[in-house]
């Protein structure tokens, strides 16, 4: 059966993680009719349409015939520095107001500025988006079916953004499962500033903190369990977690002074050997930590 | 078939996660042929029963009879802090030096200077140890048979430690699947310090700044998988990780320096805006916790 929002052709530019995996998920979801992958070069291309992501490739998507039209989704899912120059091919490509395009970028503001640079002002069929799913993994062969599958995505609509393209956007996402929320694009790259990027800062500075220890050798030999799940994501993407730091720079900064902040208390306190205060910061974290997974896991439950 | 190393009894002070996990395990491999528990009181000491973790529980140590002999090894599995009142009640109960004592405490300075507070010096039948297994999950119903199997726990013998009594500890922790390595107090301390502990207070400080930042209420909703795991130690026992970070004072201010000064420099990259810089940092962590994660899969792969 045809979903009723089934679109013609998806036209994705950049086939990694989460290109990638979109791309998958939609095909098997019969959510458009044809993948187009924009590749960076043809061993990508080759890559991604063996491995099914794709059904063909292009390296620039001015070669795309006939050109992207009404019934086609353009999904721009590079690193989030390199999303500008992916606006500009767009843009050299005379991509029609009628096109509906968003991206998978993990900051907002960064995006909106870029395409002020490129076209003057955000396309009103430009509609900005972010999952919140992801991987430690990276690139073609990381892709897979069912990334979104029960994920959050949030859309950061602006005062302009076409009403049409913005629904058609929504759509797709929840045809591959996804649970659409929307936020503004101030307050997105806050609130992920704070729970996603400090948390990769923290977890990149404390394994170069360690590799660099006098103990090197050994430290990692005595690490617990806890150390890995701890530095998971210290294995992730750098070229797209540079992106971010520097897309997102001002929010990081803050979250990164906020938590240094709270870190200087808690060693003062430990320095002073205060066991009250002690207790009433741990317990305060793992009551609200307990909170969040029991939240979580309710929610799955439902499911 | 019995153990060659089978001892008498188990007498288990604590019945904790470490504490009872250790007597599940024990019991189902033969390694005694009774578990007596020394619990806090009733409540705890009935519920381990109930549970299989011991045969049966006393409230103090000096009401066991007949009195712990050299077939028995006394197991002490308190919160790091709280080693001190048991090296006392271990002192009142007179005690013999043929009996085996050893301790599962995270910290061991701290528990070598309660000792000598205690007794004067390290009494030669006390071997101090550490297994490198845990769980965010703390009390006796988080006990379970195989927490120490394939996992390495950490004697830290002193210069007076008798050999006898050492490898008798040696194989009981052998006898549950657990791999034995040794190391001195000090560099046990500065190691853990910086692998364990310190990841502790930045998952503890991470979320309590969270908790309190002005987007509290939204910051956990758009929370992503990855930190679920980054957060997970931040559900730990409260009482036991305030005694690791008041026991390791010193290691555990060294480590949280030396972690802060990085994590300053990383916030300094990013505010200049230094591009180059960051994918040094951000590729330099990467490959060392890549590197870390390869040996570790090869090490589970090969057993």
């Amino acid at each position: 059966m045809t979903p009723p929002s089934q679109i013609e052709r998806l036209i994705v530019i950049g086939l990694g993680l989460i290109g990638g995996s979109f791309s998958l998920s939609l095909k098997a979801a019969g959510g458009c009719k044809e993948v187009i992958g924009v590749a960076v070069n043809d061993v990508i291309g080759q890559e991604a349409q063996q491995a099914g992501l794709i059904d063909q490739w292009v390296l620039d998507l001015s070669a795309i015939t006939p050109a992207p039209s009404a019934r086609d989704v353009i999904f721009i899912a590079v690193p989030t520095l390199a999303v500008r120059s992916v606006l500009e091919a767009i843009k050299a490509a005379n991509v029609g107001a009628d096109v509906t395009i968003t991206d998978g970028a993990s900051v907002k503001g960064s995006v909106e500025r870029d395409a002020i640079a490129v076209f003057g002002e955000v396309p009103s069929n430009l509609v900005l988006g972010h999952p919140i799913a992801g991987s430690e993994k990276s690139g073609v062969s990381a892709a897979k079916e069912g990334l979104f599958d029960q994920h959050r995505v949030i859309l950061t609509p602006l005062a302009n953004t076409d009403h049409e393209h913005f629904e058609r956007v929504r759509q797709l996402w929840q045809t591959i499962g996804a649970e659409v929320l929307t936020l503004d694009v101030a307050n997105h790259d806050a609130i992920l500033g704070a729970t996603s990027h400090l948390p990769h800062v923290i977890a990149f500075s404390l394994v170069d903190t360690l590799a660099h220890d006098s103990h090197n050798e050994d430290i990692f030999r005595y690490a617990a369990g806890g150390f890995r799940d701890f530095t998971r994501i210290a294995s992730s993407d750098v070229t797209m977690w540079r992106d971010i730091m520097l897309a997102n720079r001002d929010a990081v900064i803050d979250a990164i002074d906020l938590f240094s902040n709270n870190l200087a208390q808690l060693r003062s306190v430990i320095a002073d050997g205060d066991s009250e205060q002690l207790t009433e910061i741990f317990g305060r974290a793992k009551t609200a930590r307990d909170a969040f997974i029991y939240l979580l896991d309710q929610k799955e439950n439902q499911r």
